[in-house]
């Protein structure tokens, strides 16, 4: 297997994962590799957590603060979580078990943007950086770093750890060398423009240069990235796809876009995937991604020769597709590029873009502020991820979802939102199977009904009730009744349903 | 007066502001400069408002859509207001009569970034541009324009508008010329790094080119720019200045910053003008400004010789201020750089420059997250104004406020923020005059008590309650309770008072 490892120097450094975690200590921080469930370690974060498990065992603290990507998989973020071995988290997590703890006030949890994960690592806002701990494809003759299946914030790991401890994993394919473009932008104050123009344009190294003596462990593993299958397409997802293309089609005859050359971004999920699907059969050539990271519908996208460029810093695969991805990287490699998070997510670049930016949420309230990740306020579902800073440097930012949650509990459109993640300055458009509201231009008053009428047809009485009642505030400017703004989610909390007769 | 306008063919279109009011007509979307009480149309504004009046007294509809660089002053927001001659207003405003009937719904209001107004309008997310009316110091032989006093969209706004309006105010001093600088970010899909590496960078031209077939009128003036002067220091801002610089004295401790080049940004106001007292006597020399508008306290550092370099899209100078920068612009000139609003907000250049942002804030709730815009949710005051450019760009960002407002009816500190212009992700210090938190690297949980205690001691019991009542809550990521979660403003709403007993 260690022909993947050229570095004689690193290679005398390969240990087990057992071996390798004594690096680990209790209070360390941590930062990893991974990026949705891409190129997260396979094999330390279980040892980490049998080290943990064993100190509780004897009454002893273990606990580290663990810094990724971006969420991880159940081998990774589930184990780490279930052996209670981490004490503060942060950028972004999805794991059930985590987020479990985290709502339970057992563990820490800072949901920050991704675009300012890394930088606040490197400008010292989490003091020091005891270890790196990241996942490879191979590692040079020279002893570079050739990325696995995404890059996240490994540039800034790797250099900001006092200790190394790297995972060669011959599960990925070795095309999956070139992919990678690693640009580091330099530190303040010296920073420059990022010399991005196009969304493939290509500006670094295809491998991660380390201080090779910081290496203190090598692991060798052969396991799969772990994403979940995506669900088949049901009929809401498909009335999504449709009125996100009537919301492009609106663009183009207003001049703004054209058929040829849309650049989109993605957020992550089951309906940005079927919005995808909907592409397929559109006017739309020459699609180009500027996003976070690639989906099976991109891949389709490429098949099909409608996508032909596509920039990410991970790829969030199906298995299915993971496989293939394996098969012709050396194919894809031609129109995807795999960036450091901080590029991918980069404001300036984004803004140059001039993107269509999409991404999911949980609530949206009738004048446009949108909650991407609190249930009720109070119960973290996920993170904000990069959905803020796509929303806030697009050309134009689109929020997707069902209109409505657990059967008809929740209503995804709600008269006050219980969290606010993207503000009415940032949300342009909001579409459910209902139709798109464009907020465009509109004062908050104006944007009420274009809200309302996107939710649940079950919903909008109690919205128009909700929006009278309002208006009797002798304020008018963003009318809101406060006694009852929070109805529906007390309801929810109270009775099980929004609707309050649960 | 009309040495001020060198092109014969522009100098044929002078005519009263009367005459010139004759081209803008009902219905109309007009947008003009002027940014905070500076370079804003001195006379058009009252000509457009007579006429409105006299439209209305014949029963005929006349109304406008106005866009600006930002605020402007009595004789233009002002009168326009009281004259009932807006429609809708976008991206900024802080005149009384104005926000009166904005809160009295009679007046249309999109509170925008910024740094996306100019660039929507560009985007033709605001329809057809029909007129532009632009106050310049003087206009070329050649037709280009020489900006008085600001520049914020007026590149935009010339170059979208049908119709040209220009107004030569001989108030402002000709040594102005040379403090601009004009620099144009081409259209999508051409769009390309902003080459701005340090604060002071002159990357285009002096003056503005226009189409002057566009011009359609000339009107000649001689009126000062308007801002309030500041008021004396008062107890609790020199309080807050003194917290500042201990949040600045902990960045160096840290190692983040040194007392040699901080870049700061500053938001408007009495408060930010006292910060910049207090750096005055501080140990920070070579002291730069990458922010939005040149104020007092920072004509106050480049004479002392602690400030070198500053970067703004407008002066709000106090009157005593502007005579003097009248006065000593070619001094001034020499450390002061005017930029295009879409420059001087830019994300890209924001960040790059690695700057600490400092805003006021109406309030914060326990969680950090902030209200820049609504008093108890509803009422609007100003707007966001560039908050959100430079809070969520910034190297560190930081919210200052006194602790309380109207006595101590206001609570600056509340349990759920009544609205959120900046949310959780983005604010990281919070600074009173009883100290600053600094919420970074921290939990939602671990925040509250930071917040807590900066709020004002009689609210500081109330806020504890509420916090152990939240996390009576099953949800402990960022515990609330629903129902009490915005009892300080229903509080305010019903009493006049958030503690409830007024």
């Amino acid at each position: 297997m260690s022909e993947r490892i050229a570095s004689a120097e690193i290679r005398s450094k390969v240990m087990s994962a057992e071996e390798a975690a004594q690096f680990v200590n209790n209070g360390d921080t941590v930062g990893m590799s991974g990026f949705t469930g891409a190129a997260y370690p396979k094999a330390l974060p279980t040892a980490i957590a049998n080290r943990a498990k064993e100190a509780h065992s004897k009454g002893d603290e273990y606990a580290i603060n663990l810094l990724t990507g971006a969420s991880t998989a159940p081998d990774c973020d589930g184990v780490l979580a279930e052996a209670d071995a981490i004490n503060y988290r942060m950028p972004y997590q999805s794991d059930p078990e985590m987020r479990g703890k985290i709502n339970a006030g057992s563990m820490k949890y800072q949901d920050i943007h991704l675009s300012h994960s890394g930088l606040q690592v490197e400008q010292g806002f989490f003091g020091e950086l005891d270890v790196a701990i990241v996942e490879v494809c191979r590692i040079t003759e020279e002893g570079h770093l050739v990325p696995s299946s995404g890059v996240g914030n490994n540039v800034e790991y790797l250099e900001s750890a006092h200790k190394i401890i790297i995972e060669v994993n011959s599960w990925q394919s070795l095309e999956l060398e070139g992919m990678a473009d690693i640009y580091r932008v330099p530190h303040l104050p010296n920073r420059t423009p990022i010399p991005i123009n196009n969304v493939n344009d290509r500006i670094g190294e295809t491998f991660i240069r380390i201080d090779t003596n910081k290496v203190v462990a090598v692991v060798e593993t052969d396991s799969p990235d772990r994403n979940s299958p995506f669900k088949p397409f049901d009929e809401t997802s498909k009335q999504i796809a449709g009125n996100f293309l009537d919301f492009l089609e609106g663009e183009v005859r207003a001049g703004r876009l054209t058929y040829d050359g849309y650049i989109m971004q993605s957020g992550v999920g089951n309906v940005p995937n079927a919005v995808m699907a909907g592409l397929l059969d559109s006017k739309f050539e020459n699609i180009k991604a500027y996003t976070e990271v690639v989906q099976d519908g991109m891949l389709d996208l490429i098949d099909a020769g409608k996508m032909t460029q596509a920039s990410a810093t991970s790829f969030a695969l199906s298995p299915e597709y993971a496989e293939k991805m394996n098969r012709e990287a050396s194919t894809y490699r031609k129109s995807l590029v795999l960036r450091p998070l901080q590029i991918s997510n980069s404001p300036e670049v984004i803004r140059r873009m001039g993107l269509i930016a999409s991404n999911g949420m949980i609530e949206a309230d009738i004048y446009g502020n949108v909650n991407s990740t609190h249930v009720a306020g109070t119960r973290i579902m996920n993170g904000i991820g990069g959905s803020g800073d796509f929303t806030r440097n697009a050309f134009v930012s689109s929020f997707i979802s069902p209109s409505v949650a657990k059967g008809d509990a929740i209503s995804a459109i709600v008269p006050f939102a219980s969290h606010i993640d993207h503000t009415e300055h940032d949300a342009m458009v909001v579409i459910t199977e209902y139709g798109y509201a464009d907020l465009r231009g509109l004062s908050p008053r104006e944007r009420a009904p274009k809200m309302i009428s996107v939710a649940h047809p079950d919903y909008r009485p109690l919205l128009e009730e909700y929006f009278e009642r309002a208006q009797q505030n002798k304020h008018q400017h963003t009318p809101h009744n406060l006694r009852d703004a929070l109805s529906f989610h007390i309801n929810l909390d109270e009775t099980g349903s929004m609707k309050g007769n649960a």
